[in-house]
């Protein structure tokens, strides 16, 4: 008992360690952004098998971790992911966690890396998860509504330019045999034009018909759901592969920024 | 290939968002602690079945988790866990991701909870993992070698405390049939003389002779190992259930703290 | 030269030291306000004999003060004085220092002591001035014009409240001869109206008479100055007391918000 | 009344704008560095006819100025200006302002600021000051002694370096006739020994003799003074001109760092 009341003691000798800690608020009033990014996705990806230019599966399995982070945090008003990341914005008036810019980021990254690793196995059923990956994180604050759609439309703005430039890139390579060098000379310089141009007359592929959730990736909306039985109405979320950068998506869904307007 | 040009152009006016990122930095040589925490554990360990007082179980796969952390960040000099949480301590020195904090904090917190979940099955082979565990996270800066083991002697503190606590309270409960309610009001005000009373004269139980893994939570240390074919030393991680309050452990460990002494 | 040799290579060894520093900017597009507050200026009142409950000289002179910093600082749109404190508001999407929250703070706050102590005589004729004063400073940002307006608001209500209290019970104490203690009794747990009514009742003073430098505070917005000469004009600052909570004012003066609408 | 009872109710419903505020603090156990510096200051000693290389009444001004905030802010421990900047140090375990950088920052800065106009016409006595001058403001934080002296030692080899290339620059123009710019072209990679061979050879200026003042700049340290009536001794300050790279002068004041080694 000696140690142990030595114990006590000492603990609160120890406890002015503290106030070492820090404890950064976001700005209130403003739309919270975190963002999650795969760590060293290109490996992961290789080790895994992915298909390309995009793997289905794995943008299926990002989205139902995105779901999961939904789910668990009401705040979150709107999700966009692409490739091997994930955007969640914060209602604007958000208090949860006291606005700790650091609760609140890394809250939602490890539920989304454990939920990445929970649901792995339904979406690559064959395929064995060979190690645990990693995702960083940041958070980002928007001011105003245009900043936020801003935002938004640099994200998926971003898929476009890359994901025009992969489907050329792997047809290059997967349909004509192309080294992946001769596929980035071939490819460098070239205009949006020339690449839709090399697809439609080399491959016969019009890129405006490829899956839209490869050319726009995936936007995750809240919505009510009628239940049928007791007319209560609840909240689910919807999954969408549509433009969020010009009006028509926000005049559709003007719940999410309006109070705010 | 209009909208793709128009996708392009609209990409670099959409970039204007990075400004609105930031990029701190932790001080230079200072230690760097990252600690996470099991959010809502206490749900967590019931859903799943913890063992009361203590689940050996769950503290390997935490310790199995920390290890996939140190093996992948090798400036962490030393961890140290108990209960649902880590610390681990980067070199006073690291320059890794340029000690940007929110890098550090949130690829070290990803990587932990994915692990935890690859590992699951392993340590609790008959358990089902119910739902996808977070982990929150913090980034605590020390400057001196002094305040850095009283960081750590904090935590060891903790565990003495809450696990004296701990072992009473579920005896009371497990063996002697109180409820919860019963066992908080019997131990109220008691000090930590009193809960070793109960635990010998009422359970038979000499609380220091608890497994220390419950008593002193768990160290992780990197060890020179010997490799016997190619006498090249090689780094290990060697797992601890040791005293680091007092000098003894920090003698026999003096690269952990002396190239900043 | 051996030992300006040794300096020159010792001045390299030490730079280092420079990596310590921090350069934090102001989120972009956000209103930023910098708000300077005399310290011990209830000393410093009593030690220059300003007059009570409030010394015209001295709101003069913090005015003068507040005029150099908008002449240096073109990017102040609006400056509200009120008591010992002024607050300067940079538009939205100044560049000035980057935007480096510690530049801009640092500059307003020691730009506007030195003048302070510049033209002290100019207002103070017959005081001597006895000693140097000091003042902090803060920054704080807000996201939108209706934050901003909240802010400004909120401090001349400040005003108000303060200069209802302050007119009585200077009264009650210059006019009556209560003491301090007296006073502040008599006025404890009175109402805005119970004040009124002591002044109107006990005084003749009407307070809505009083004038309005005192119950407004100063507001300095830049104005158009058409130069008679040559037509050209120029940007002039005025000094208003009016009213900045209602409508009318932000009506009157739609640039200083619009743009940002 | 009518109109202060709605002042009061909003200032309450105003009072939100509160929460938009910060408070950084300094990490405990750190030396704080607040370090001042003239802006424009170039400008500003042509303006008033600042002696070259160096205007000792300058320097004594600024030194002046520091005299009152150690004088006022008995927590710094030692400060060191050159030029036109001034540095600062809190003893590593002070609780000032709670530790809150931007008080720290701005109430030093300010006082130096209205400090160094207030006490002008001492130093300046024939030349008129003709504008407030203003002074920005940095807080540095160093972990150890090892770093707080780096930092001190790099401010010292910043006035060699300086005062060498400015005393043999100014001795060209000055006493040689040359432009500026023949003499920045003459001295255009040159060494410490060229210039102070030019020193000797073409002035007859034997550079280590030159004043100490110049060379060395003006370090503050708080000593003992015996009061000879009452043998109580009082803090006073002592001004010096030596060097603080060597060891020499850190064991004469080994009070400055001893504490905390």
């Amino acid at each position: 008992e000696v140690s142990s009341c030595a114990s006590r003691m000492a603990k609160s000798s120890f406890e002015y360690v503290r106030s070492f800690e820090t404890e950064e608020k976001c700005l209130p009033n403003t739309w919270i952004v975190v963002r999650i990014d795969g760590k060293g996705f290109h490996k992961f990806a290789d080790a895994h098998g992915y298909e390309k230019p995009n793997d289905k599966r794995a943008l299926d399995l990002m989205t139902k971790a995105a779901e999961v982070v939904m789910d668990e945090f009401r705040d979150i008003k709107i999700a966009y992911g692409q490739s091997d990341e994930y955007s969640f914005v914060f209602k604007k008036d958000t208090n949860l966690y006291n606005r700790r810019s650091v609760k609140l980021m890394t809250n939602v990254n490890s539920l989304f890396a454990s939920s990445f690793v929970y649901y792995w196995s339904q979406y690559f059923a064959e395929v064995k998860l060979r190690y645990p990956p990693s995702f960083d994180a940041r958070i980002i604050l928007y001011p105003t509504n245009k900043n936020l759609r801003d935002y938004l439309s640099w994200r998926q703005a971003d898929v476009h330019v890359n994901n025009l430039y992969n489907t050329t890139f792997w047809s290059l390579v997967l349909k004509k045999g192309l080294t992946n060098t001769e596929a980035e000379e071939r490819l460098q310089r070239t205009l949006a034009s020339d690449k839709n141009e090399i697809l439609f007359s080399e491959f016969g592929i019009n890129y405006n018909n490829e899956p839209e959730i490869f050319r726009k990736g995936t936007t995750l909306v809240r919505t009510k759901v009628k239940s049928s039985t007791d007319e209560i109405s609840k909240k689910g979320i919807e999954e969408l592969h549509c433009d969020i950068i010009k009006e028509k998506f926000w005049k559709e869904h003007k719940d999410i920024l309006e109070p705010y307007s």
